[in-house]
């Protein structure tokens, strides 16, 4: 079958192209060419057809469409599993490439809603005071780049490869031009039907390349982002091409590594970390046949363990049955193609110049329900390295199948040194059950290294092991993993915008990006804030309220009454010998609490629940004889979509008689918008 | 004189080398030469001798190191000022080249112990809950790279250019080296020299290269990062260096762009948003005689207010004297050679291509107590673009020198589009006093910029300018501009540090990274927690109260006592129609206080003070007959340098009778280490 192209809202089909062949069969399963498309109008298409329409949502907007769409996918998902089995794929396999992919979206769809605003850009960090009067302010912000984001994805994850890097992007307003590997193409191809039919995105936020990208790199700006996962090689030379350096597109490399999988000391054959990392070592090798950028290549053993792993290792790899994934009890499938079968063996005859094969054939393979002739079948091979520090090969060299050398090490120094031989790696495991040696392999590891697990008895029921990148953190690491960072939550969506430090008076920028910042005006008006509701408060709206004087009768009276008798607020010289206060003073808690009932409106009124408070601070001690005031300024306003009340954040700045600063912090509150009725409420529940 | 490097702890002259000029005189000032240098050698040595004693400190005593070497080269800097009237600098020039770059270190010295732990590493956002039981968590940390940050400046800033760059590298535990341009070089070496006679910082820590940089670029590694500042064209190149591209090697480039000022429509030449604009522009174009990569170059005026502008521009520009900086009444200095002045002459000829001369000619120069023909003299020129959407030059070729294109623009889409022509710029500045159109023109520009001023009569006064670039903001841009980011803060920290996903269960990576997570375990001992030192506590430590039940009686007594008789906490059916709450409830103060009852020790002991509380949130209501308890737990230890008492925060979980979470939130206290008496005290804080 041709395999189709998903070019400015049509899907196209390119002449002759490559032939693909199913990696178990050997039989042609499609046909790859990307001729005749405009790639340059892709582009054009991209970002003025769909940039617009995508930037006019906000973040929650995306986010729920981004839910939607992983609701219908998951639906759909057994035609992609299905599907998937002709790239060499067991069902286990597929489930980190499909449900993998679909939880992604998942991910950032929570993820999105609860840390993002309701907004189409977001603050990054604090604003900044820059001048002694306050007239004078600093805000970094994010916005959306107003390009489009250029995925060039590897063989191994036809569906996750995808979804990972587009949750991002769509979350942060851009669309995206996918070009998957031409050897699964087919796959991605069928995931992205999925999405174009269901609609549920905007059209045109998602187009595909099946087969060669053409001159499209020719094209790239300063608002575009290329990404690219698969061999150092290739992606170096991206990197170089040349309108990526004139424009300093940005451009994020994600290599496969030769990850480590260290036994700590401690774990020897009779504690559970040792059959853990048996396990996982296992595990990393036959998963996708070993063909994950994440897999475990170098595994570091306490030289005195050396060969009770490797005997532990090959009873372990003899249980496993390669063949037909879809054959009963296969629990190893092929490598994508006969090619990949060729380059793994070169690999390892690379390997076996500085190490020994202690385990497996890399010529012979025993097949279930296929032909070992036809299929691109290895058999998994484990070596031995002595002298681990007299080969550089086994550090260097990566045979991109269920291939791993095991080798030793004689002090937590060794170990370190050894993992950081690899050159900066996606992913290391560290698996003891001995604290002091996870800290030392940790801290001395994680310079090289984008990801750290450190595996034993009390998580390894519930890790998610050392292979799978997973949303919320960073996948990524330095040096020979490609220097690039992708998902670790919100992190990515960042990726995809641009950072801007704003510069002004508290009153524009409070205009411009719609949050009250510090020094700005706080405008009293005739009703009390808490009865406006949440579209009627403006940003600024405030009470400042008459002033309350603490005395030592109420100190007394709050103490007993809650049961906080610190001698701060009890005893007159204890007080004193305290280094921060002068005398008796009143509590935090009272000084807020007092705040409170200055502030409050007590009637029924839109706003419904206070739900929170941030960043609190004590900054002056209040003492009997103080007298309290508060300002309470309306900072900041969020709607969720679907519900008819928002969060109103609040500046709280309690203050005394000599305008010194007592406490101040952010009151959350959920404010009920003019339409919201008890009714409306839990029609909306439901 | 000849310039020196400073390698491996030792001052070396290299032998011949080029010959720099006075900027002014035209008489040779300074030879340099970098040959004989071992530049591999240098890099061996900074990261083997001086990274491990760096990386041995904590942030915050490298940021007190930093802190005394900035008052060290405060009392050094006539020497400074003295030595870059050569360099054509006036004294407003080198200000901002010399108290700026002081300045910088200042602000990351105290922003250091601020915002940073007192530790050698530091904790990247939130733990990330990954599992449903809990034993499996996720934390990102950031650690030192254990390389060398090569920074290869440019002649403009020899000594701010310098500061910037190393303030965030020493911060974060790099050593550095330091490539000066040639023509100022022997600005940057008298001031390293001071650096290094001052012993303030670790020995090494700072090496110098005067003249060229040789092989170093084909020894850098993943751990290293390198940064340029200069012209795009070598950036470029730069970027391009294969060791640069083989490692990943983080590659920062921050290079002059085409930056716009925009007057708002609604600044006539009567408001005074119109005389700040001219003030600025002119300020811009003759500050270091335009030669600073943030300086204005293109100027954007409602076309009503074109010759207005230029009229104004010029009556000011009038009033500007040129000639040698240490000359009385002089304004404007010299540009730093007479190539440069070739260079500038020759860019003018290429913008007058499409824009006319309207002030200034670029051929001549009045100058004062100095030889025009023996100076680096231009006089400031003004050009003028009527049709600035055809002719692209105006956005794309930089004259860096005393120069600036004004254009008319109809609409504020217009302005917008105008300004993105640069292709991405370090900075812009928006002079309006309407909102909107700073907003649109702010959201507008955003993602094509680094930084964004909006000037209005509000901050004029204490505004610091378009062109200077703020330790605590972003600097840096997309495109055109290098891609690059420094500054921002402890941002630019991070850029020399990498960030790591680390896996594992609460307690282990509780031991690893000396941080409490969710679900870790709460050790109750015998003393109560607040009975402990800050040397005696162990992360972990915990008080598991009693309960305490809610009444009708205490939230009534609590409502009267401070005021806040808000009807969720007085009247049942108002409660009740709340969507929140299913009737009456305790007040969230009331929690926090009744909480604070539970886990305090009333006596006096090592704990000082509640200094604040963050991220607290009231997770279900609790409502009369509710028994309420505390989990405090110790979470975090940070000890200030030169005092006796250090952070520590908790974790509070107050729970109901059915473990379901009511309230959580992290107090933050002061406690006294075993060594601390009042007496102490009182020396540190004299």
């Amino acid at each position: 079958m041709q395999s189709s192209s998903y070019v400015q809202g049509q899907w196209v089909t390119g002449e002759g192209g490559k032939t693909v062949l199913n990696a178990v069969t050997g039989e042609p399963v499609a046909r790859v060419s990307s001729d005749g498309i405009d790639f340059a109008a892709m582009l054009d298409y991209a970002r003025t057809q769909v940039g617009p329409k995508l930037r006019a949502l906000t973040f929650h907007q995306r986010a729920l469409q981004l839910k939607a769409l992983a609701q219908t996918l998951m639906a759909d998902k057994e035609r992609f599993y299905k599907l998937s089995t002709a790239t060499g794929a067991t069902r286990t396999d597929s489930w980190v490439d499909i449900d993998g992919g679909i939880g992604t979206l998942f991910t950032y769809a929570s993820k999105g809603r609860r840390e993002l605003p309701n907004a189409t850009f977001a603050l990054d960090g604090n604003p900044e005071p820059m001048s002694r009067h306050g007239s004078f302010i600093g805000q970094h912000i994010h916005t959306s780049l107003e390009g489009v984001a250029v995925h060039i994805n590897a063989f191994n994850f036809p569906v996750w490869g995808m979804l990972e890097k587009f949750a991002a992007n769509y979350l942060a307003g851009l669309p995206a031009i996918v070009k998957p590997a031409t050897q699964t193409a087919y796959v991605t191809e069928d995931v992205v039907r999925a999405i174009v039919d269901s609609g549920l995105i905007e059209e045109g936020a998602l187009q595909l390349i099946s087969g060669g990208v053409g001159d499209l790199l020719d094209h790239v700006t300063c608002q575009d982002v290329v990404t690219f996962t698969g061999s150092a090689a290739t992606g170096r030379k991206l990197k170089q091409h040349p309108a990526i350096v004139e424009n300093a597109t940005r451009f994020s490399m994600e290599a496969d590594s030769l990850n480590f999988l260290a036994l700590g000391p401690d774990a020897g054959p009779d504690t559970p970390e040792f059959k853990l990392a048996v396990k996982e070592v296992m595990r990393e090798m036959t998963v996708k046949a070993g063909q994950k950028c994440t897999a475990i290549r170098r595994v570091l053993v306490a030289r005195d363990h050396q060969q009770a792993f490797i005997d532990a290792l090959s009873e372990k790899l003899d249980k496993v049955v390669v063949g037909n994934p879809e054959a009963e009890g296969v629990t190893m499938g092929a490598l994508a193609s006969r090619d990949q079968v060729e380059e793994v063996r070169a690999r390892i005859a690379d390997l076996a110049e500085g190490a020994k094969i202690v385990y497996g054939d890399p010529a012979r393979c025993e097949v279930v329900d296929a032909d070992a002739d036809k299929g691109a079948f290895v058999a998994p091979v484990v070596l031995s390295a002595d002298a681990p520090f007299e080969h550089t090969a086994i550090h260097t060299i990566e045979a991109f199948g269920p291939v791993a050398t095991v080798m030793p090490y004689e002090t937590t120094e060794e170990a370190v040194a050894l993992a950081r031989l690899g050159g900066g790696s996606l992913v290391g495991s560290i698996v003891t059950y001995d604290a002091g040696f996870a800290q030392a392999m940790t801290l001395g590891c994680a310079p090289f290294h984008g990801r750290l697990l450190v595996l034993d008895r009390d998580c390894a029921k519930e890790s998610t092991g050392h292979g799978s990148p997973m949303p919320m953190l960073v996948h990524g690491g330095p040096g020979r993993a490609g220097g690039g960072e992708e998902l670790g939550g919100m992190r990515a969506v960042f990726h995809y915008m641009q950072r801007s430090a704003l510069q002004g008076s508290p009153d524009m920028l409070a205009d411009v990006i719609d949050h009250w910042l510090p020094g700005g005006k706080r405008v009293q008006t005739d009703r009390h804030p808490f009865q406006k509701h949440f579209d009627e408060l403006e940003i600024g709206d405030a009470i400042l309220t008459d002033a309350r004087e603490v005395t030592l009768e109420d100190i007394e009276h709050f103490a007993n009454f809650t049961g906080d008798t610190f001698y701060a607020h009890m005893d007159e010289d204890a007080a004193k010998a305290n280094p921060f206060f002068d005398g008796r003073v009143a509590h935090g808690y009272y000084i807020v609490s007092l705040a409170a009932g200055l502030f409050v409106e007590p009637n029924p009124g839109p706003v419904l629940a206070n739900y929170g408070v941030d960043n609190l601070r004590f900054m002056t001690p209040a003492y009997p004889g103080d007298a309290l005031r508060v300002a309470l300024t309306c900072k900041h306003k969020t709607k969720r979509e679907n519900t008819e009340y928002g969060e109103v954040r609040w500046d709280a700045t309690v203050t005394n008689q000599n305008d010194e600063v007592v406490a101040q912090y952010d009151v959350l509150t959920m404010v009920a918008t003019t339409d919201w009725t008890p009714e409306a409420e839990e029609t909306a529940a439901a």
